[in-house]
């Protein structure tokens, strides 16, 4: 099972009434932010929702199912309201209220179970069994993957010139897609928090590999190791991967509010910090695209 | 004297190294966001600033003084510490500490006098005859109107198919630049709140009038009178004048934030209030473009 550019083509025009076209900012020049933060959902992880489901032609009743306690639980409840699917999210007994009124807010049925998410997970398989519901993976799958690359189409058209492209890495969905949705001969720069290294550790094994979850970026980056899929099409990919401090997601964070009045979580900080600590360090004259992915936080967090 | 589209073309090569082109999205068919309240100082009154200081070619010694507690006060900072110049700040005592500290980080000389903002201003224009500093007025002076209008141009190249702008009119310096700014044929919408109808009552009375000032808009749309250059301007051009409640001012501001991700000041929601209430209703098929214009506000009150 593989995922080519040309499943990232098909996966735009699957989306394209579905999700936002999200803008782009040269905040100086030769540095762009992509705005997926203002992505329907407050995240990227609606336009693989989206793809799946629209992928999968006629739908069992008992709809479309996911684990999640996060964006990914958003966005798959987003896509299934607005195409009239009913939607089950499975998410961890810690899954904070704010998040659960999102999710009921947008009409998902919840069951809480698990301490942690892959708790949550094995228990939605289960369940998806039982019931012949769709299952909407986080990140390892190649619809999911396919829908993620979509916002590297639209920022092959929107900024043609740019060199590079940093993204944060958690499951390694986006970055994957990102990866065959790109335009040949533009680099990618896959980065993680210090604290969640699952891609960066995989490329020096040769394989996925375990790692602890911790710090800022847990809540959406904290997938315990990186998926079979992803990792395949990145390590052929020759993605350069770094690793950024909890303390420059958190000053990137508070930077793109103060300075640029963008709200992002700390996840959706990531690669800007790599730009900000120096953890990647452009060429002269290097043209870089930075993807701001997300934005389900308390914006009051940010001025505490 | 008068400003026109010619000005309005000038000033825009003038600032463009010194701006953001801020992006737009399309959030539904037909319904862009101008997304000014990411421009730099966080708020559209930089690119007056700029295109005012840099019109006026050798600056005095002294620099440049202005009289705003609020977005103009920071712009006119922001422009001079870019420009190297100095910049000396008249505020009303009433200033938020906040803002405050805004202007105090950006270098500027603060003098707090007067109670309110025309004492303020009298105390400004005082000191400007004494010192010889270039007054850069918050929105009746012609290089301050053309320099707003640049929005408009961006607008018309990264949307040529809108037929109708609404923007936020205080002083009449945002909304006359966009009308100066639009190509032929596209209709200007002009929002002010109910509790400062600036515009409004001037539209009725042939003439500039004296209005009250009060409601969660006044610290930015908060002018005791529309301008005479921007009244003129307005009201030779056909503008359309509508007013929204503070109530659809809060309720616009809310979902900017949970609907969109996108954290405005109040007075930059009033644009999309008028569409949100319903006080601006588009035809059939109509295609509409909501300028947002500002941002120094706290966002914690957003989830308060």
């Amino acid at each position: 099972m593989t995922v080519t550019h040309a499943d990232v083509k098909a996966a735009g025009e699957r989306v394209a009434d579905h999700v936002l076209r999200t803008p782009i900012l040269e905040i100086s020049p030769g540095v762009i932010f992509k705005l997926e933060q203002v992505q329907r959902s407050g995240s990227f992880k609606v336009r693989g929702a989206f793809n799946r489901i629209l992928s999968a032609g006629t739908l069992p009743p008992t709809g479309v199912i996911a684990a999640s306690g996060g964006n990914h639980g958003l966005a798959v409840a987003y896509a299934a309201r607005a195409l009239g699917v009913r939607a089950e999210i499975f998410v961890p007994t810690v899954t904070s209220p704010v998040k659960l009124a999102g999710l009921r807010a947008l009409g998902a049925e919840i069951t809480q179970t698990g301490a942690i998410y892959s708790a949550a997970a094995e228990a939605a398989a289960k369940r998806a069994a039982e019931t012949g519901a769709l299952p909407v993976h986080a990140y390892d799958q190649p619809e999911v993957i396919a829908g993620q690359g979509t916002l590297a189409l639209e920022l092959m058209e929107q900024a043609p010139g740019v060199d590079t492209v940093l993204v944060a890495v958690g499951g390694g969905g986006l970055a994957s897609g990102v990866s065959l949705g790109l335009r040949e001969g533009v680099k990618l720069v896959a980065v993680e928090p210090e604290l969640i290294p699952g891609l960066h550790r995989a490329l020096r094994a040769g394989h996925p590999v375990p790692v602890e979850v911790s710090g800022v970026g847990a809540d959406a980056l904290g997938a315990t190791q990186v998926g079979g899929l992803a990792f395949g099409i990145l390590s052929g990919a020759g993605v350069e991967s770094v690793l950024v401090s909890d303390e420059a997601i958190i000053d990137a964070r508070r930077r793109l509010w103060s300075e640029h009045r963008l709200v992002v979580e700390h996840a959706g900080a990531a690669a800007y910090a790599a730009l900000l600590s120096g953890a990647y360090r452009p060429a002269d004259g290097e043209r870089v695209a930075v993807v701001l992915c997300g934005s389900n936080t308390d914006p009051a967090t940010l001025t505490a």
